[in-house]
């Protein structure tokens, strides 16, 4: 049995959805890393019986470690350094030298808020030196210091790991907690777990299920895995978790997978389409360049969500007016009358433009009706042509009808583009077979 | 007291984070306008145990309603409808009817995926069909129907409404189920809740904590208020949840804040600066275009985000390379070399630049270093330089130093263009005051 851990995040604004949780999923992944089996996320509002009512769930579930996020603000809903505290059983303390290295910081903070009331942020941030008696202090990267705490002593529990709700000064905390002597007494012993995810793009999931009835007839242990399929982003996901002595059988589920799935699975290294795309354009010594109409700018923006993406993305074309489709991508209006602004040939066109505009190897061009209005019989809400030319004439057109609404088919728009990008640098081409 | 309510959320794939979970805010909302009062949304693992464990502990804590979100799939994994069935003391039975208007709808999905194995797709997809005895059973609106399940005859308990996880499907099942009987006839007498928020921007959050001190020490009823305060992309919120008898005390509050902070207060009303440009835009009767060179299309991409923003983005240009910035948006050569890509001087010539490239009436430009790399000790990684011009010579330019990682400094900087925009709008201009 390995440790269990569980997460609780507070905090009304995350629990009502204004501000989407980006701690569960970060510290998921760090949890795994440490051997620990994440079995809880509970979100809850920042109200005090709520907060305790989550510790004591976890708690009584057997977690061995928890890790709260949020809470550690300047302002009274804050409430998680204490509530903590006396879960744990500990008294709340002043640590007067942590309110100085608190007040050091606060000092430079000042400098970017001219306007800000010194006395004010004074008062709002001394509670955050108010402390459960001995807990260990991780040390503030934004003005919150974080925690570890505890059950007091002659207790049985879990320790909880406090750390602020903001994800920059979370993960820093993080990573200064996982380093340190405190969180590794109170993991003890814990079997390390790995993770394997395969993609594919292209199939329904029911297929993946058959597969892995066929891959269980076959002899496949997979009583020995916990398999996950989702779809994600128009990818289908199947994520594998097991012990280092059960390889074998994920090896043996993964060559089934590859052996029934020859054509849509693309990734099973953990690699992402962006990745790939990446990686294959630096390969190549490429660069690539876009002219987006529906989808306004993602596709570009996904490109260079990549750190070092300036080394092969030069830039893009957002064209949403059919004027800027001519002016700037150089589609020729007799086309647009002709076909319709979204259509296969505006695509290709779109293609060359950005190519051509931006003086790069590939160019992808994208026009499509995202919705909710715009729709017609022959040219429905989510129908999106796309358009990916290389050098030498390579070229890759497709039109898709992608489901969803307006947000769902820009998001999955941009994953077609990149999967047809990632074919056209591997050799696929329109006018037949690979090259 | 208001009747409340939780969420469970299934799913390995969104506790560990590879899913962003977008039921559990969307259901939040809905759950408020019904009145009832949210106070968990629990991510659990696709695990029989962990799943029991969720439910026991929302019924354990008194909630009225429980919504759980996935696990309805055709893979084994999928295991909610049964795990509830079993909670609620029901047996689970096969219903032919169902079964037959699923396997009416796999004829027509047969047809979206030719290659798939019919067979496969009968036998992952019949599991479906097996639900609790006496539960409602909601329509498919992909494959999976919805399920609302009261507890067993004389039982005592929350209702249980089942919804698939693909969020388009949980949506339009909700409205579906809202409309309906059974869910009105277990939710009983729900209070109604009123939810209100400011949005502040360009001030730190301990400010607001100081103006709520004030507000309470000049008689304003906070105790009958539940103030949350937040920083969400850049901006503070101020969300406020009461009963209607307390509207007074709300209005009261608003009014303290409006007048403390006159300048960076820019909403009262729940409309998003995103919002508030759009309608600036089509009030002007203006267009806006953009050239980006870190934000890489991703402000193009916001601008698009809504419905119906073809009546006022043009488009833009996505210049990364400096190549770009000249060959599209025509910024000299010189003016690169002399004051560097990164520098106010750039972004207002690319602000001209999409103005002339696009023929808009609004330009943006945007220049800066999101790192992690390329950052200098005079440039360093989270400076960002914005301008926005409009006809007549109208101009706002501004740099800024933005916290936090390469997706924080690109997500951040595209919040800042849309507040100088709305300035722009309202008749704000660099050369002093208001016009």
């Amino acid at each position: 049995m390995s440790a269990r851990a569980g997460i609780v995040v507070t905090g009304t604004e995350v629990l009502t959805g204004r501000v989407a949780d980006r701690n569960g999923p970060w510290l998921a992944d760090r949890l795994r890393e440490l051997g620990l089996d994440l079995a809880y996320n509970v979100i809850v509002a920042d109200r005090r019986a709520d907060i305790e009512a989550a510790l004591s769930f976890l708690a009584a579930r057997g977690m061995d470690l928890i890790v709260t996020s949020g809470g550690l603000g300047p302002t009274a809903d804050d409430l998680t350094a204490e509530v903590v505290g006396a879960f744990q059983r500990r008294r709340m303390v002043l640590d007067e030298a942590l309110e100085g290295r608190i007040a050091e910081i606060l000092r430079s903070l000042m400098r970017r808020w001219p306007g800000a009331d010194p006395d004010a942020v004074r008062t709002a941030n001394r509670k955050q030196a108010v402390v459960p008696e001995g807990a260990t202090v991780l040390e503030p990267v934004g003005t919150a210091p974080g925690l570890i705490v505890p059950p007091a002593e002659g207790r049985d529990g879990p320790t909880i790991v406090v750390l602020p709700g903001p994800p920059r000064e979370l993960q820093a905390m993080w990573e200064a907690a996982a380093a340190g002597e405190a969180l590794r007494a109170a993991l003890g012993a814990a079997t390390e777990y790995r993770q394997d995810t395969l993609r594919l793009f292209g199939i329904p999931e029911s297929e993946i299920a058959e597969t892995l009835r066929a891959a269980e007839a076959g002899g496949v242990a997979l009583e020995r895995l916990e398999i996950t399929t989702c779809l994600r982003r128009g990818e289908v996901e199947v994520v594998t978790r097991y012990e280092p002595s059960d390889q074998a059988a994920y090896d043996a589920l993964a060559a089934v997978v590859r052996e029934r799935h020859p054509d849509t699975l693309f990734s099973d290294d953990g690699r992402s389409v962006d990745e790939q795309v990446a990686g294959a354009l630096r390969e190549r010594g490429w660069t690539i360049a876009t002219a987006e109409s529906c989808t306004g700018g993602l596709l570009a923006g996904r490109l260079t969500d990549l750190a070092g993406s300036s080394d092969y993305v030069l830039g893009g074309l957002v064209v949403y007016a059919d004027d800027a489709k001519t002016a700037l991508a150089g589609v020729p209006p007799e086309l647009i009358e002709r076909h319709g602004a979204v259509s296969t040939e505006v695509a290709a066109a779109l293609a060359d433009g950005a190519r051509a505009a931006l003086g790069a190897d590939v160019g992808v061009g994208i026009t499509g009706i995202a919705g909710p209005g715009g729709g017609t019989p022959a040219k429905p809400v989510g129908l999106v042509c796309f358009s990916v030319a290389g050098p030498g004439g390579a070229r890759l057109t497709r039109s898709a009808q992608l489901p969803g609404g307006r947000a769902d088919v820009r998001d999955r728009s941009t994953t077609v583009a990149l999967h047809m990008v990632r074919r056209l640098l591997a050799g696929e081409r329109d006018d037949g077979g690979d090259q």
